[in-house]
């Protein structure tokens, strides 16, 4: 199977929101922006977005990749319940990007580097 | 010439500020962030990025493309003069990436996806 096609499968798994998966798609030992958080770690801080963001769907953009890294340009169209990024959204709907490189070893998601900018949130508020 | 090392041209000719020079690498109608800036609004950014922070200079930390379209994770370790993204740093040292995404079209960079979190700067602050 192919880097895009593996990352698709993460991704589909995300927006199932089959989090007891998510062992299949990321490392045990993996890094979030430089935070060794582990598989357990990026559990439970997508529980936390699903939590903050209830109807949060991860949509690809862009996909780029070579034999160990994806790129990938995230849109989201969504309703935040109350703050995200610090910025009181309240339920309103917006509109924004992440921009993310993973680094795969053995077929998993070991390292991810992600941007997201609060400003593009904040201008629609 | 494959296309990150077109890519690689393009940040050897922002570190060497030939600005003169940009029309090599992007297209006449460039849309940046959604806006179309065209080659003249790009190289006015870019004068502008060079006076708002004297010591800038782009860092490939992870690139990655297919045959159109390249995403990059570019390292900046400078000192902005005064305010950046409307962050008094005002001369201190900061250490941020810029997660960016080209689409090029007849081997140039026609539209841009980039993003920076400023809360990376004003956490350093």
């Amino acid at each position: 199977m192919d880097l895009i096609q593996r990352y698709k499968n993460y991704i589909d798994c995300l927006n199932a929101r089959e989090v007891e998966r998510l062992g299949d798609h990321v490392a045990e030992d993996a890094v979030h922006n430089g935070r060794s958080i582990g598989l357990i770690g990026y559990r439970a801080m997508l529980r936390g977005n699903y939590r903050d963001i209830p109807d949060l769907k991860f949509c690809i953009d862009i996909v780029v990749a070579n034999d160990a890294t994806v790129g990938s340009r995230l849109r989201f169209d969504c309703r935040p319940a109350a703050s995200f990024l610090g910025i009181p959204v309240n339920g309103r709907r917006v509109i924004f990007h992440e921009n993310v490189f993973y680094l795969y070893q053995d077929g998993k998601i070991a390292t991810v580097w992600s941007v997201i900018d609060p400003m593009e949130i904040s201008s629609q508020l």
